[in-house]
């Protein structure tokens, strides 16, 4: 099934040079498949197949597309087993959590599907002429969103699935009607192929165009760049690192014609733990962030990797608590050795600096690749003489700040950059007397948790999955529930245009039974 | 009246050395008062303020912040005539249209003020709880928008009340709670100063906070760079040059947080002229033309800068009466000598390129200044190997590029780059034909219009004022019209959030009464 070349519009194709393979973490021993970076002339036979395809794919219908991406979901459920075994043997990850990924993938694309069928998307708007008004006549105006051409999508390392060749990224480029090309994460290039190829297939059963999709196998920068330089390329959709982020920002800012990147990346999800509720809860909440910061060994943009209390005997009794419900977790395989090398650097580094201690590690051998939960500590005024102390350790590691008081939490609190969300923990009654650090919390995050856990990203409406740099590089955007399709999209006007002429979705009859602003009211009606 | 300071907050302030004075075109001399450019000093407090000011404004209600709108533009009327006859002094242009742009400033004052009571801008989004949902249970979810921080707005040059002060990217940053600091136009300081003092005297009659509007004096780069790189500073507003725009979009694209720029700088938006309207109405349209290139001596961005068509013996004709036409407008004076002088330049450039003929140009001899009409033609295959030939000449000029067929001309407008505007010139019968043409244009535009021309900008919900690279930096948003606001306000969402800790916008009870998005259907229901 698997046969490492790269998929460039409807053609299989191995014309590079540069092959690498998977890792399983597990055994940690190579994958058998052999995959072939994409040699420069693939990359561009891509872009061009997808430029060609762009006029074709955005004057698809809805309806049409919808099935596209239904079918799409069908094809991956139809890989079956064969997918979530390669899943597995290439991110050392369990296959339940195989299953919920690919039941997530599948779901966002049944809910972008949704989306078409229902149309609000393209946020028609009418206002009608007014051939009698003085001093001038008011034209015919309507407006509406239309695809903003072929995407980069690049294939997360954490999200094999959910947010790779068919996650939400590309499930949300599709559905505005772009071209995706993806490029695909060297360590999960197996589960990467088998899925773009399903995409392939169900494009091909749905008649849409060569090019609507391509997947580029790719270890290093090269294939990324090459991308990103390329005119016909108009937005990119990125999951990972702050540096793997902001070079492709500062790339995509460089061209001759700037275009959007929505990197989501780093966040360390700030956990504010407020005394009241320290009294009676803080055994129940030392079990909710063990499990929060082990859960899939940590690998989530959502992890909490800072706690913030107020030192004093519940905190203590917290502190102990949580130490325990850590060390009783399992410690499981990280992604790659690549990732698991950088959690133990990460994690030692952390250790090194100043006025740290040991909360808890697991400290027993362990096999190779497992990501060994710990907890740190420092004081408040450590943490903010050092900056360090504020970044990202990529895996099941938290740092807990111990504040002498409020307003040393909030001093704390203030230094923080941007995040996707950041979580507080109190009693309804304490949570009024603390106006000024929600606020504080609410103007660095795009989530505002109360008395929950970051991680666990519902796909929805109403989600934001995004956050001031440098959780993004847009705090406009989300990644993640129905708005992520607003990344893709512009507006354009027609001025007077005669009715025949317009988009069906602008159109006097509204055949697409749209919901429209026509003068100012929402509105299905025809006019 | 004029005291030639700096506002700082509250505060009027002249603490730089560097001094500048404005200049009245017409009667080619300097106007009298002594403008002080912002010193370094005052461009931080102003920013400091800005940012002091932000938390408090943010949370003012809607209503609040629509009486505050409001109070502006009645404090922009109350200047009366000493206003109009500074702004005619730092112009050159007549009362009529200062009046007519003062109507429109005002009125967009009091249309964003409508936005606030309304409410629908801050998109309210619901998902409610699941807690029996399987396997995990679903959590409350509350989306709306919240503004970015401070904005830095750049005047323009050519409409020294509708785009600078109190424009339209002030107007949508206040409605938005963002607090704005204002970088005066240096060629109508006057005009400028006058509008922010109304702001001032508006904010304080209101109860809004110091620092919600400062205006900085500024004849160089300095002011602009330096506001560019204050890591307050959260987003820019620019209508100006492709150079200008670029270098503000390249500085905030450097800094270690990247900050989005609205920058809507040139166009030529193209005129189309068909063949077989061009048999019946050449000379109706050759009228409207020569209206709309000479219209405030050329100096709008939507000026029609390129006119194409077949070249035979409709055209022929449409070109004499264009010609005729374009002889029979009185030049006016334009609104700077550097403008005029830069307009001078770029004319003659134009004539000097290789296979341009003059058309028509007024050639008797004027007072300094003013904008003297021109209309040169070319072939498309010349246009189409010269890109010099595709640039905006800013002033009353257009290019007629003579096409052989409707494949030359496709070919044509292939090669242009993004556009504000495109205008298509038909019967119905004939646009009906030319499917590919009219998507050649949409593809490069932010408003299409058929069978007018592209001057005059209505300000409503459905107008786009925008378009691909390099008509704006960011073709997803619009500088006029209700969705100008989108651009200074980021979702924000709340989980799990107690109900009155959430913003009035998202509470249960729906206090405010806005529609909103609850479990996917709209409504302004309580829940």
């Amino acid at each position: 099934m698997l046969d490492g070349k790269n998929i460039i519009g409807f053609k299989r194709s191995k014309r590079g040079t540069h092959t690498f393979k998977t890792i399983n973490p597990i055994l940690n021993i190579e994958n058998e498949t052999i995959y072939y970076e994409a040699a420069s002339e693939e990359i561009q036979e891509a872009v061009s197949l997808a430029q060609q395809a762009s006029a074709i794919f955005a004057e698809t219908s809805y309806k049409h597309r919808a099935k596209f991406l239904m079918a799409i979901a069908d094809e991956i459920m139809a890989l079956d087993q064969s997918l979530i075994d390669v899943y597995c043997s290439e991110t050392g990850l369990p296959e339940g959590r195989a299953k919920g990924e690919r039941g997530r993938t599948v779901n966002q694309l049944r809910m972008f599907a949704q989306i078409l069928e229902e149309g609000s998307f393209v946020e028609a708007s009418i206002d009608t002429a007014q051939p009698d008004r003085e001093p001038v006549p008011k034209v015919d105006l309507r407006k509406m969103m239309l695809p903003l051409g072929p995407v980069a999508v690049f294939g997360a390392s954490n999200f094999p699935l959910a947010y790779s060749s068919a996650g939400g990224d590309t499930a949300s480029a599709l559905a505005a009607g772009c071209p995706v090309i993806v490029k695909g994460h060297p360590m999960h290039a197996g589960t990467g192929s088998m899925v773009s190829s399903a995409i392939i297939k169900a494009a091909k059963d749905t008649s849409m165009p060569e090019g609507v999709l391509s997947h580029l196998n790719s270890s290093g920068h090269e294939v990324g760049e090459a991308l990103l330089k390329d005119p016909f390329i108009k937005a990119v959709g990125f999951t990972g690192s702050i540096n793997g982020g902001r070079a492709l920002f500062d790339l995509a800012a460089q061209r001759k014609e700037p275009i959007p990147v929505f990197a989501e990346m780093g966040s360390v999800n700030p956990v504010v733990l407020l005394p009241e509720i320290m009294k009676t809860e803080n055994e129940k909440w030392a079990g909710t962030i063990a499990q929060s910061v082990t859960l899939g060994s940590g690998q989530f943009c959502t992890n909490p990797g800072i706690l913030l209390g107020i030192k004093n005997s519940d905190l203590d009794q917290f502190t102990e608590i949580l130490a325990t419900k850590i060390s009783e977790v399992v410690p499981a395989s990280m992604l790659h050795p690549a990732i698991a090398n950088k959690y133990d650097d990460g994690r030692s580094a952390m250790q090194e600096q100043q006025g740290t201690s040991l909360v808890v590690e697991f400290s027993e051998k362990t096999k190779p690749n497992i990501g060994r939960p710990a907890i740190l500590k420092v004081s408040a005024a450590e943490f903010r003489e050092n900056p360090k102390l504020h970044q990202e350790v990529f895996g099941p590691f938290s740092l807990l700040v111990e504040c002498q008081n409020i307003e040393d939490l909030e001093r704390s609190v203030s230094l923080l950059e941007g995040q996707l969300t950041a979580s507080v923990i109190g009693t309804t009654e304490e949570l009024r007397g603390y106006d000024y650090l929600l606020k504080q919390l609410e103007n660095r995050v795009g989530r505002l948790v109360f008395n929950g856990v970051p991680t666990g990203v519902e796909v929805c409406a109403s989600m934001h999955h995004g956050g001031p740099y440098p959780a993004t590089t847009d705090s406009r955007f989300t990644a993640v529930g129905d708005d992520a399709i607003k990344r893709w999209l512009r507006p354009v006007c027609y001025q007077n245009c005669p009715d025949e002429l317009l988009p069906a979705s602008l159109q006097n009859a509204n055949p697409l039974q749209l919901l429209r602003r026509v003068d100012g009211t929402l509105t299905r009606a025809k006019l």
